[in-house]
Order: structure tokens, then C-alpha cells, then sequence
């Protein structure tokens, strides 16, 4: 893909600059090119969310704070999309809620394991778990390389976020007796439907107001035990839904397409 | 992304040949890297509509095949990803539909171009227009270098079909006065909503139902009026919008995920 230069008045100025930050990372090694159709498969949720953190998420976005904050041992489980997409966000969550950070890819390479680790290393990670013979323990009932976990990160840990994840893992997280937080932005997906915790926002958005929220809740317990009695996932999830049929009720009304524009006024 | 064998009784396995194929041809240089993008969009789109032809797109191709069969001169657009995944199927489509083929990419580059112009040749076309110095010729009012096209084919043409088009230019074309046909997945892109007839299907199983209907349709230019004087776009396309609106709605109300094996009995 050559580089474009983007002029910031571009409607979708926003998600051209992620698709070419993932091009970009695509080229160093960092993303795997499954990576690259897997996010154009979140466009297209993004696209029907209204490209922005909807009230849902951010219940769901608090509820994972909360989940974090009470947490034993949380885990930061990291694949290339997301190191390209939010490294730094990632490492800014880890340092707040005292998680630790592992690399987990489902195409897996010592080469691509490396990359992320040194990207994140770069953008102030002390410490990056699940590389190469790292990653010695397993995960059960697991058949894709995706298995293969550090004892001292994920196999012990009580509660793992999983920005884009895929479903066969959360379900065995899950199994485990794990709670697993996940950032999808479909919220049909195995993932989506399967974790503890399902945040239907993009990473971009939903990490930096994650890590915002924990800073927020930190020293109040008892508001997270309340955010977490109070919260529903699976009514949450179907309440995502039931908004994007909304948006689409709309739009099939109007018989015409949507712009950005359009998009702030719309929900 | 490494070959991974895929097992055929797997419930995605026709989605992930697709997704390897054009992996493949993306090492080849035929595809962009933007096209994995754009093909993960379309993954999306395909998931909520059930990934089958529905009767909107069957009532979209028989649109289309009517009106390449009444078309003065006809032409088929082809992208890399057009090319990699129907490549076969397009020459076919240009055979009996007399419709001359041009390349026409939005990441313009002459290696591009003879890649695609190889395939093509490979699998049986005679002549491919727009390739180099050929499109010497340029679309009013469009930016990109698919502004670019040759003047014996799109420039002339009164009919062009454009799978995975981009909505700047369905919107050029059909203020040149020309009769667009689109395939796209996704029912609210601009491609889609400008077109004069919208498939909303997969390329893949578009297009040799495309082919199949204009063998039936061929003598028979009454019935092609007939189609072309009851076909509504706006309508046909609300009605997809509908349908992926009635198919969320269920799952919503079920709030759990779906297989394909409920897909095959969903709809």
C-alpha cells in the first residue's frame, strides 16, 4: 500500500490513520497479514456502531476497571494488532493495575514474538512474558499455537483482558476459571459472547478510556464491587445489538448512505 | 500467514479458502494490501447477511445480466482482488456477455497491472484494456488514479460492471451517464447506494450466478425488458438492509453467537 497522505479535514481521517498504522506494522513484522483482514472485519462493525464508544461500552468499559482493580493476578494478553494499534495504551493499563503483559499470537513465530516485545519494550514495558520458550505451560482443550502460555503470566492468573481475541481461547480461558475481559468490536463473535467482560468499541478508543477509568477508581473498592453487582454482560451485549438494528432501521428508512457527519447526530 | 490445511467439513471453511486464496495472490503481488483490508469488510457484511445469495441479490443479478445483455458496449472493471478471487469466472461473464475487460486499480502500479493482466490471460481472456500507457484517458471530477481509464473501454462504455468498487467512482461513472453495476457486501456503502443495479453478495457466489442467468436470458430480450422495467434498486436494496436488521434482531433476542449451522435454517 503506498503511503497516502490524508488531509485531517477527511471525514473517516480517523480510521484511514489506523488502517495505515497497521499497514506500517504489517511491513515491519509487527502484524500478521490474517491481522490485516481481521481488522477490516472490525471496520465494518465500527462502521455500524457510528465509529464511537457507545453507552454500552462504557458500562462494560467500567465493569472491566472494576474487574482489573480487584484482581489477584491480571494479565494483559497482547497479539500484533494490538501492539501496533495500542501499545502504548497497553503499557500505560499494565503500570496502573499492576498487570503483567504476555505475548499470545495465533500465528506464531519467535521473529513476530520478538518484534512486539521489543515495540513494546520501546514504548516502556519493563517487563513482556510469553516469549519464545517463555511461553512453556498450556492452555487445555486448546488445539492452535494459541495454546502455549507462560506459567508466571497467564496460566496462573485469575483474570486476562484480551483485545482481540479470538473465540476458541476465550472460551478456554473461560473454562479454565479465568474472568476474561474482551475488546471486540462484533458483537456476535464466540469472543463477544463467551467472556466475562465484552467491551464492543474499538481498541483505539476503549483502551486510553479504560486505562482512564481504573485511575479514576482506584482508590474506591467499594464502587467497584457495585459497578461489578450492577453489570449484566449478556444484557449489555444484546443492548449493542439491538443498536446497530436501531441504526440500520434508520438508514434503510432513509435508502441512502451514512456519512461521518450524519453519524454524530444519529445516536 | 502460513498455509494452514483446512479440514472441509470445518463450519468456515469455504470463508477461510476465499481468505487464503487472496493471502496468496497478496504474495503475488496481485492484491493490495488495502484489498485484505477491504476483504475483511466484506467478510463482515457476508456474516450478517448469512453468506448466501439472497433473494434481493437473485432479484439484483437477474438486474444486472438483463441489462449487460441490452448494453450497447459493455465492460467488466477488475481490482486485484477481483482478479484473484474471479478471475476465471469474469472471462467467462466477458465471453458471453461480448463485454470487453479493463483493469482499473485504485493502488495503480504497472507491475500491478501486468500481474493481473497474466491471470487473466492465463485463464482464457483474449484482450485486458486499461493496462499502462493504455489509460490514456481520465474520468471528470476523480482524484485517485482510478480516475485513469482506457479510451476503448470504460471511457466508451454505457454499461460497467465494477465488483468491489470504491464510492467515488460509481458516482463518477454514473454521472458520465453510464449504467453502473455493483457487487458489494455491504448494502450502505456509497458503491451501493450510487449504483444503477446493486448486487449485495459475494463476488464469488455472484458472479457464477451472474453467468448462468445470462446463459438463460440470452434469446430472450423481452424477458430482459421485463426484469429491467420491474427491477426498483432503492427498494431491493432497503430490503437487504431488512433482512440483515430482522437477522439481528433474532440474535439479540437469542444473545448468543451464531453457527452456520443455524445460518443454513435462518433465513
Amino acid at each position: 500500500m503506498m503511503a497516502i497522505k490524508i488531509p485531517p479535514e477527511h471525514p473517516r481521517a480517523e480510521s484511514l490513520r489506523i488502517r495505515e498504522k497497521l499497514v506500517e506494522h504489517h511491513h515491519n513484522g509487527v502484524v500478521a497479514t490474517a491481522g490485516l483482514i481481521a481488522h477490516g472485519r472490525g471496520e465494518a462493525f465500527d462502521y455500524m456502531l457510528g465509529e464511537k464508544t457507545t453507552k454500552q461500552a462504557l458500562n462494560a468499559i467500567n465493569a472491566a476497571a472494576a474487574t482489573l482493580l480487584t484482581a489477584e493476578k491480571a494479565v494483559v494478553s497482547v497479539n500484533g494488532n494490538t501492539a501496533a494499534l495500542i501499545g502504548e495504551e497497553i503499557v500505560r493499563l499494565a503500570n496502573v493495575t499492576k498487570a503483567k503483559i504476555e505475548v499470545n499470537l495465533f500465528y506464531r513465530s519467535l521473529e513476530r514474538e520478538l518484534k512486539i516485545k521489543e515495540l513494546l519494550e520501546k514504548v516502556g514495558a519493563h517487563e513482556v512474558l510469553g516469549v519464545g520458550e517463555d511461553a512453556s505451560a498450556k492452555i487445555p482443550e486448546l488445539g492452535s499455537e494459541r495454546r502455549r502460555v507462560d506459567p508466571r503470566g497467564i496460566l496462573v492468573a485469575d483474570v486476562v483482558l484480551v483485545p482481540l481475541e479470538d473465540g476458541d481461547r476465550t472460551e478456554a480461558l473461560v473454562k479454565m476459571g479465568k474472568k476474561v475481559l474482551a475488546i471486540d468490536l462484533n458483537p456476535l463473535s464466540r469472543t463477544s459472547q463467551k467472556a466475562t467482560v465484552t467491551i464492543i468499541d474499538n481498541v483505539v478508543r476503549a483502551t486510553p478510556k479504560l486505562v482512564e477509568i481504573v485511575g479514576k477508581l482506584e482508590q474506591d473498592l467499594k464502587k467497584c464491587n457495585e459497578i461489578l453487582l450492577n453489570f449484566d454482560n449478556k444484557k449489555n451485549l444484546a443492548e449493542s445489538i439491538t443498536l446497530i438494528k436501531g441504526r440500520l432501521s434508520k438508514l434503510a428508512e432513509k435508502g441512502n448512505y451514512l456519512t461521518l457527519e450524519d453519524e454524530k447526530h444519529d445516536l
